[in-house]
C-alpha cells in the first residue's frame, strides 16, 4: 500500500489541524494509508510517525508538533526513508519556509528520479504567502484579533477620563494581522489609530496623533504590529522573548507595546496601558472562524488531488485548476497593499470587503469541564 | 412613578450587564420606573441618568460606565437628588469598595429618615467578597482564563524541545483568577506551576521548580498571579501601567510575567515567554459563562426584591433569605483559602469541585460581521 506522509512545520495556527483531516480523508479514497510525521522534517529523520483520525478537526496548534529546520544536506537520508516505507506522497503543511523545503524535497526527487509527489499546503496566521488569495490560519486570527479589540474597546470606555491603550499584534513583516482590527470598526467599536510594518513608524507623529485623540475624546485606542520599523527599515528592538531567535535566523519580537506606553508616558504624561495579543492569536480554537477551517479542510483534500493527479511541487490551492509552483512562493513574502492604508495610520474599505468572508461562521467546538475539548497525541 | 436608579462601578466584568437586565425585568413587574446613571455615582452628582433595555444582556463591560469614586460629603447633595427625581430604590452594582460606598449612602438615609432602599450587588472577576458564595464575573473570567491556558499550553506544546511560558493573571489580592488556570489540568492541558499571592513568592525556589520540569519535559508552563508579593508583603513593583493609580490609591500592577521571564532567563538561560493576559480577562463576552451570565441576572433580580421587601443596606445574594449586610462585605478581601494550596505552587482538587459550576455553559453571541454583535449607549 502506497504510503502519504503528512507534516506540519512552522508556528501553530487555530486550523492547521482541519488540513490534516483534509488529507486523510480524501486519501481514504484512493487507498492511500496516511501517516503524520511528528514534530516535521524532524520527524522523518528519526523515523516518528503516527496515524491520527478525524477527532481532532477542531483541535487548535499542531497535532503532530513543529520543527523550524533548515536542511543542509540530509536529502538522500531522507530518500532512504521514503523508499523503505513506501511513501510515494509527501504534504508539508506551512509557511514560505516550509515551501522553500518541500521545493528543495521535490526537485531532489526529481533529480534522482524518485517517484513521490511532494505538495505544500498553506498555513500561516500571517496571510503572507504569494500567489494564494489567502492563507488558511489567518481567518481565525484576524476574528480573534477583531473580536478581543472589540471588547477591549468596550472596556476602554467605561471611565469617563479614559486612558491610552497600545495593543500589539503578531507579524514580523506584513501588516495583515494588524489591519483585521479594523474589522471591529464595522460594529463601531474599533481602533483610533492602526500602525503597519509596510509604513515606516514615525515616533513623534505617532505621539502627535495620540495627543489629538486624546483631547479630543479622552481615550485612544491603537493597534500596532510588533514589526513596525524606522525610517532606516530596523525593527524597534526591545525583545520580550529571550533565547527564542529560530533556526532560520528570524528574531523573535514583541514588546512594541511596553515600549509605545512608555513614550507616551514620557511625552505626553497620559495615563496608558500595553496590551500584547500574544500567543492566543494563533492559537484560539474557541473562536475559529468556520470559513478558515473549512479552507484549512479544503487545502487538505486539494493537496491529495493534486498528487493523484501527477503533479509534484505544487502548493496546494483552493479551485484545482489554479496552480501556484512551490518555486513561486518559497521564502517570499506578500505585503499589505501599501494602497490599502491610509495616511499611514487608518485602514482603507477595501481591506474590509477582502477580509470579511474569511472571518465568517463560527466553529461549535464541544465543551468538557466548562471548557473547550482538544486532543493532543 | 417610584424611580429605581441603578449604576456600575469598579471594573467591568463580561456579565455586569445582565444585572442590569435583572434589575430592570423585576422593576418593571412592581411598576417601577428604573434609570441607569451613567458612570456610578458620578453620574447621580451630575444627574446624568438614561434608559436601557433588554439588549444589553450579552454585552461584556459596563453598559452605563463605571467609575472610581470615593464619596467625601456629598451625601447632601445625593439626598437632594434623589428627592427631586422621586427616587425611592438605588441598586449599586460593584466590588467591596462599591458596596462600602452604597453602605455609607444607605446609613446616610437612615439617619435623616429618607426613604429608599439601597441595595448592593455583588460584581468582581476577582471573587474575593466575603460572605457570598461567589461573585457573578468570576465565572466567566475563570472560563476565559482556563481556555486560554489550555490553548497556550497546545501551542507550547508544538516543538520538540519547547521553552519557560509564564502567563500572568488579574488579581491584586486574591488568588481565585491564577487558580482558575487549573482547570485545564482536568482536560489534561494545564499548567505546571501555579502562584498565588496568597502565598509568599521564593524566587529562588521558583527557579529551581522550574528547572526542574524543564530538564524533564523540556517545557514548563507557569500561572502566576500579578499580585504575588516577596516574604516583607510586598508587591513586585514592575509596574507596566503608567500613571494608572486609582481613586481608592489601589496600584494597578501588570508586569511580574516578563520580570519573571528575565529571571529565569539570567539564572538559567532558557528560552521563555511572558504572557500577559490582560483587560480580555474581565470583558471576553465571546466566551462567557452561561451560569455566571444567570447568577448576574438573578442578582440583578433579587436586589429588587430585597428592596421591595423593604430591606435596605444588604447585598443581593442567590438565596433571598440568606441575607448579607453591606456592613459585612464593605472594603474586606475574601482570599484563596490556602488549605487548597499544595507547596506553594499547586490547586487542590477541592477548588474544581467549587468552581466547575460557576464555568458551565456557553452563552451563544450575535454574530455581525464575523464578531460578536455588541451594543453601546
Amino acid at each position: 500500500m502506497d504510503v502519504l506522509l503528512v507534516g506540519q512545520s512552522g508556528g501553530p495556527t487555530a486550523v492547521i489541524n482541519a488540513s490534516l483531516v483534509g488529507v486523510l480523508n480524501e486519501a481514504k479514497k484512493h487507498n492511500i494509508k496516511v501517516l503524520g510525521c511528528v514534530n516535521g522534517i524532524k520527524g522523518i529523520l528519526d523515523e516518528n510517525f503516527v496515524e491520527y483520525d478525524e477527532s481532532i478537526i477542531n483541535t487548535p496548534a499542531a497535532y503532530l508538533g513543529s520543527v523550524r529546520y533548515k536542511l543542509t544536506d540530509e536529502y538522500d537520508q531522507i530518500l532512504n526513508i521514503f523508499k523503505k516505507h513506501n511513501v510515494k506522497y509527501f504534504m508539508y503543511i506551512g509557511g514560505n519556509d516550509s515551501c522553500d523545503t518541500s521545493n528543495k524535497i521535490a526537485n531532489y526527487f526529481k533529480k534522482v528520479g524518485y517517484d513521490c509527489k511532494v505538495i505544500g499546503i498553506p498555513k500561516t496566521i500571517d496571510n503572507d504567502l504569494v500567489k494564494i488569495d489567502h492563507c488558511p490560519g489567518y481567518g481565525s486570527s484576524a476574528k480573534f484579533i477583531a473580536t478581543s479589540i472589540e471588547e477591549i474597546y468596550l472596556d476602554t470606555q467605561v471611565y469617563e477620563k479614559g486612558r491610552v491603550t497600545i495593543v500589539e499584534v503578531m507579524g514580523r513583516d506584513a501588516g495583515w494581522l494588524t489591519a483585521s482590527a479594523k474589522i471591529a470598526s464595522l460594529n463601531n467599536m474599533g481602533p483610533d489609530l492602526i500602525y503597519l510594518p509596510e509604513v515606516s513608524f514615525d515616533s513623534s507623529k505617532f505621539v502627535s496623533d495620540v495627543k489629538k485623540i486624546y483631547e479630543q475624546k479622552q481615550k485612544v485606542l491603537v493597534v500596532v504590529s510588533e514589526g513596525i520599523k524606522d525610517e532606516t527599515g530596523s525593527y524597534f528592538l526591545l525583545s520580550r522573548n529571550f533565547n527564542n531567535n529560530d533556526d532560520f535566523g528570524h528574531l523573535q519580537l514583541g514588546g512594541i507595546a511596553l515600549m509605545l506606553s512608555e513614550l507616551i508616558s514620557n511625552k505626553l504624561g497620559l495615563p496608558v496601558r500595553g496590551i500584547e495579543l500574544n500567543l492566543p492569536q494563533r492559537c484560539a480554537g474557541h473562536i475559529m472562524s468556520l470559513k478558515d477551517r473549512n479552507d484549512a479542510y479544503k487545502v487538505g483534500v486539494n493537496a491529495v488531488k493534486l498528487a493523484i493527479k501527477g503533479y509534484t511541487g505544487y502548493l496546494a490551492n483552493y479551485k484545482l485548476n489554479e496552480l501556484i509552483s512551490l518555486e513561486e512562493v518559497a521564502t517570499k513574502v506578500k505585503q499589505f497593499p501599501l494602497s490599502w492604508i491610509i495616511d499611514g495610520n487608518q485602514i482603507s474599505d477595501e481591506y474590509l470587503n477582502y477580509v470579511l468572508p474569511l472571518v465568517k461562521g463560527e466553529v461549535k467546538q464541544k465543551f468538557e469541564n466548562g471548557i473547550p475539548k482538544y486532543m493532543k497525541r
